[in-house]
Parts: structure tokens; C-alpha cells; sequence
């Protein structure tokens, strides 16, 4: 599991009171292309505010990753620090500290424990190895159940390229890189690829994948995704629309859904995954609206646990998405199932063959509106007792 | 509990399996000034549609309400259904059709038991009586715990008036009057108010009370609140602005608070009522939607019923609700304790102070921006076990 360019380290710098890993570091020789998505969320913790400056000088050396701690609403000292972590590493490995990037991801509210990070830090460059991608998806762990990581190799211009997606996540996920439990994703391929490539290639794929899940509808201080591109594969660059940049959008995709998939899959206390295609609407904002409204809403959501195709809910849900459409030639259809047909249900058979779908660990809700022909599908999760009482006890 | 004008009765007509009170009608003689708000989801029950229309005459002589069936989703049918309820009502009392509303409340997609129903029409005109309000507050509850009653007198122009409020609803409140297991209000008085006047203070008292709860942002088909006003009292008109009128607004909104409290009190499985306070705002929109957002949230509501103050959640809440603000000089308190100052917590002492005045079963949180003079507030409850139970297995 190797790209080449990139090289790996995770250690247990005592950030973390369990002793596990909980520091990593991405090193790219030479600098990599780097694209970043951050958190939309107004309240944005420390290494957002100095990763999203950094990464736009579109070079990346060096990503350095904590967990266990946040680093988030620390007030002016949480700026220092995030600046100090930068400047360490950049030091050490002799790059500019525009091209060092950092996330935290971890409990808000407290400093981070600045000379564990430093010795850590210290401990941790040494350590760099191109085999070590797995460490990384370690220490980078906080609440999730496993790592996330998923590996491509192809064909372009007659040589060998890779691609490897890293991801950490788990319950609290919603549409737009939001998560409290925060996501933070790294995809990082040895094509050559100019920005004006990558953006839209980058932006397109998070729009297929991490920009539709949704486990809970809230949204983190920390959300990171970056796109690493080392230009060591030795090919020519990537044009913009050519069939080559088709094929790595295509593969690229196909990483972050499976990324994206693992991520919905460790949701917090979830034992179901989802699907809610709606179809046939006017066009993509109203598809998207009435797909989140079902997906977040959590009358769905504990009918999902509970295996009761209640169709009553999802049909409300979409109803108050704020989206105009006929209800009385609405479909809605349960992996398949019709359970209802121009607004009205359908009868007890197809009711009980729904229920009987539901008891898969994946299916698919889908509601038609016939008044269109745009299709939008998200990811969802059911709400159990244990998200309950993983969240309402989390700090206790 | 009587209002001059109103007479009331409820009725066992075997819509329920479970043989409880089902029917229930409120008559007005003479006919009432009326005024309607109702469910704004575009999936609307068929009574919505029927009683929006006749509540446009501005004249009521009767509600037909029923629990049990929610004459939803039921197709052309419905539409038929609730009509016919009216015309047998209109055709006994020996008014217009248009002077008489229906309400329905209980599960989706199913046609109403008619027979029942009309049978229960013809025995339950012969029951009204003018001391049977609570007759009609039992027999609008499905899911409620409790019936919702609140009741006041007063004297306007030397002469004593009544205000009589009856509510059913319980969990899944959403504001904007949303609910899934709907939300039905009724405020009865006998004053004499021109529609002009009557108008602006029942939206008002509205936008003070039931449009200021949430419970977990779903959102009904059937949601219906009526005003009804019969005149009976025997006073001169209150005029817009007068004394009068500001009096009787303030009486219309405590009882619409305390109803709407009730609601939130009986939401499906809480332990807690929450004020979720937002101060400091530059406008009331911006205001409101860091409320609700906070309101809405898992995180925060799961953290609610843990009794932990996971500000963290709060402030996350607040910085994705889509309005700017400077996180670094908001405040957070629980209860009047700081735990965050400057976008900072603040010491572990007022953080141990907070958890323990969560253990109350009422509390506040308030959020201070410090960017301007405006204050919004609403009401939540938490999500523990018991709504996940109530909800998963709402059906089985």
C-alpha cells in the first residue's frame, strides 16, 4: 500500500490517555499539489484556520495529524500552538512552513499538550516510512470502531499509478464535510495533475460520496479533506475532460464512496445503512433538499432501527422539505417495494414484503416524484439506543 | 370551565381499537368569529385541506375532530370523507357546511371507519353540554400522556370574559406548528374581537408559544390551531391597540405558553425541558435560527439527557446554523453558570456547577453573541432511551 512520493508514521505521543496512537505525519518528497475542503462551521478550530491558509499555496510537504485532542475554542493559545506544530515539523524537515499542513481531531475545549506533541513530533520523523499508510489511519482513530482505508492502482499513459484514501469518521456525519466527531479524509495519488484539473476532479468526487452521507445532522470544528498529488508515477499531466481524467475522477469516486461508505457503516450506535433516492424531481437543490429532510429526520431514522416501513414519516418528511410536489402521484418504494402509489399505500402484501426487506443491513428507500427527471441519492443511518447511549454519555 | 357560546362533547365512536374517547365536537351558537393555522407541510391531511378553506368564510358554528385516523394519504377518498363529515354536522345543527371545520389526528394511510363515524356524529350532537371541554381534551389525545387544558377569566370593559385552551400533542414538535403526532390547539373566548384585531394577536401569541417549541423537527400533516372568538361576553369590540386588547393578548399568550409548555412536557420520552436562550443577536432571523439549530440538535438533546454540559455540541450548533458571528467573544451559559467566556471554558469549577444544575427537570441555556440587542428563545427536550423505544416501535 504504497504511493509513490509519500511516506507514513503513527505514534503513541501520550496525547491520547489510553496510550494508543494518537500523532501521525504524511510527508511528501518532493511537495505534492494539495487541494483542502474545511468545515463550513463558524466556529472552526485552530488548525483549520492555519491548514486552509497553507494549502492555498498549493504545495503540501508535510501533514501532520493529532488525535485526542481538538485544539478547538482554546482562544489565542490554540492559534500558537497549531503555528507551533507547523513550525516544528517544517524545521526538522527542512521545507517551508506554507507547505505544512495540520489537523487535530479530539475533545474541544482543552490546549493541547504541547510538550507531549513536541517530543512526539521530535520522535515521529524518524519513523517515516512508505509502507506505514496503516498507521496513519491508526492514529488518527478517535471514536471510530475501525480504520478506513482504501487502495487503487491503474493504468495511465502506460505506467502505474496509485491512489490511497484515508479516512476517519464516525456517527454525527452530515452533508458538506460535517461531523462532530469529525471527519477528516486524505486522498493522495503520484499522477501529475495541474490545479485546474484537480479542483473540479476533487470537488465533483467529495460531491458523489462525502457530501452525501448524513448520520446525525451535525457538523464539526475540525472537518478536513485533503487531495495530495506527488507527480512521481513519471506520466505526462492530466488534461482537463481527457479520457484519462475521466478514468481517475471515476476511481477516485469509487474511493471516497467506499471511504464515505465505512464512515456511514461506523456510525455511532448504527446497525442499518440506508439509501434514500428520490427521483423524478425538477432538478438538483429540490432532489437534495427532500433527500436530506428524510435522511435527518428522526421519525425516519428510529423507524429504520425499528424495521417499520413507515412510510407515513418519509412521506411527511419530504412534505416539509420546503419543495413543491404533487403528493397524490408520489411513489415511495422500500428496496423496491412499492408502499405507496399516487399518494396512497398499497396493499398489506407489498407492506409486509417491505418489512420483510428492512431486516437487510442495507437497503434503499426510494420516493418518486414524477415531475422530473433528476435523481439524487444520499446515505443515511438508523438511530438506535445505542447512539443514545454512546452520546449522552460520551464524557462521562 | 365554561365559555359563554361554546358548548362541547366527546364520544367513544370506535375509531381507537382501544375503546377510548374519539370524538369530539365543538359547537359555537351563534357561529363564532374564526381564525386557522395550519400545518404547512405540502403532504396535507384531507381535513387540512377542507377546514383551510371554510375557516376563509370566518364564521364557525362547529369542529368535528377525531383521533384514531388521520385521513392522510388516503387519495380522493379522504377528500370525500372529510367533507361528509362536515355536511352530516352542518346538516344536524342546521348551519352552513362552511361554518363547520374538521380535524382528524392518529395514523396515516388509512381510510376512516365511516360507518363509525357517522353513527358517532348522530350520538354525540344530543351530548353537548357546556361544561364538557374536557370531554373534547380527552378525546383529541393519541399518543399525549395527559390531556391539555389551561382556562382563564377575566374583566374587559367592567364585564367578566373566558379564554379556554385546549391542546393534544406530544413529542416530534417542530415550530411553525409541526408535528407528527399532530399538533391540535383551540382557543375558545367569548369576547367580541373584529377579524382585524383578532388576527395579528393570535399570530403574535403563536410566534410566543407553540411556534416556539421543537422537539425533533419533524412536522405533521394534520397540524391545526383555531381561534374562536363568539362574541358572548356581551362587550363592546376590543379595538386593535386599545388597552383592551393588549390585556387579552397577554392572557391569549400565557395560555398558549402554558399549553404549548405542556406539550413539550409530554414529548415522547423527554425528562427534561430546555429553554435554549440566544442573546445578543443583530436580528431576530438570525436569532431564531442558532436557537433552533441548537433546539434541534442530536448531539445537544442526547447531551441534555446525559445531564452533561457538552458545550462543545452547543457551540458546534451554533456555528453551523448559517449566521456569522465571532466565536471568540461568545458566551455559553448553563442555567446562569459560564462555561464558555471569550469562546473559551472556562474553569473546571463552573463546569462541575453546570452539570449539576442540569440534574433539574427545567433549565436553561443561553448563548450570548455580543453582536447586538436581540434575544430569541425556544423550548427543547432531550432524546434518551425512551424515544427511541416509543418511536422504533411505534407501529409493532
Amino acid at each position: 500500500m504504497r504511493v509513490p512520493g509519500f511516506s507514513f508514521a503513527g505514534l503513541a505521543a501520550g496525547i491520547k490517555p489510553s496510550g494508543k496512537l494518537d500523532l501521525a505525519l504524511i510527508r511528501s518528497d518532493p511537495a505534492a499539489l494539495v487541494i483542502g475542503a474545511f468545515t463550513t462551521n463558524r466556529v472552526c478550530a485552530a488548525p483549520v484556520l492555519v491548514s486552509r491558509r497553507n494549502s492555498r499555496s498549493g504545495r503540501c510537504s508535510a501533514v501532520i495529524i493529532n488525535s485526542g485532542v481538538a485544539n478547538a475554542c482554546t482562544g489565542g493559545r490554540g492559534m500558537l500552538d497549531a503555528v507551533e506544530m507547523i513550525r516544528q515539523v517544517a524545521s526538522r524537515l527542512k521545507v517551508p512552513q506554507r507547505e505544512v499542513l495540520v489537523c487535530s481531531t479530539g475533545k474541544i475545549g482543552e490546549p493541547l499538550p504541547m510538550d507531549r506533541v513536541r517530543r512526539g513530533i521530535d520522535r515521529i520523523i524518524p519513523r517515516l516510512r512508505k509502507d506505514r499508510a496503516m498507521q496513519v489511519a491508526q492514529a488518527i482513530r478517535t471514536t471510530d470502531a475501525f480504520e478506513k482505508i482504501s487502495y487503487r492502482t491503474g493504468k495511465i499513459f502506460g505506467k502505474k499509478f496509485h491512489l490511497l484514501g484515508i479516512a476517519k469518521g464516525a456517527g454525527m456525519i452530515e452533508p458538506h464535510m460535517k461531523v462532530e466527531a469529525t471527519l477528516l479524509t486524505f486522498f493522495l495519488t503520484d499522477l501529475l495533475l495541474p490545479r485546474s484539473v484537480a479542483v473540479p476532479i476533487f470537488r465533483r468526487s467529495l460531491g458523489q460520496s462525502f457530501n452525501r452521507i448524513s448520520v446525525d445532522g451535525d457538523m464539526s470544528t475540525n472537518d478536513t479533506a485533503l487531495f495530495l498529488a506527488s507527480g512521481q508515477a513519471g506520466t505526462r499531466p492530466l488534461k482537463g475532460g481527457s479520457r484519462e481524467a475521466v478514468l481517475f475522477e471515476k476511481i477516485l469516486t469509487e474511493v471516497m464512496i467506499e471511504l464515505a461508505g465505512l464512515v456511514v457503516q461506523d456510525g455511532e450506535g448504527a446497525t442499518k445503512q440506508v439509501q434514500v433516492v428520490v427521483e423524478g424531481a425538477r432538478n438538483q437543490r429540490e432532489a437534495q433538499k427532500i433527500a436530506y429532510t428524510i435522511g435527518n429526520s428522526l421519525l425516519v431514522k428510529t423507524s429504520l432501527f425499528g424495521k417499520d416501513p413507515n412510510w407515513g414519516r418519509v412521506f411527511a418528511a419530504a412534505g416539509r422539505a420546503g419543495v413543491p410536489f404533487n403528493p397524490d402521484r408520489t411513489e415511495i418504494l422500500y428496496e423496491g417495494v412499492p408502499v405507496v402509489r399516487r399518494g396512497r399505500p398499497t396493499s398489506a402484501s407489498f407492506q409486509t414484503e417491505a418489512k420483510r426487506r428492512m431486516k437487510a443491513a442495507r437497503f434503499t428507500i426510494t420516493v418518486r416524484l414524477h415531475q422530473g427527471s433528476v435523481r439524487h441519492a444520499i446515505w443515511t443511518s438508523d438511530l438506535g439506543f445505542n447512539y443514545v447511549k454512546l452520546n449522552a454519555l460520551y464524557r462521562t
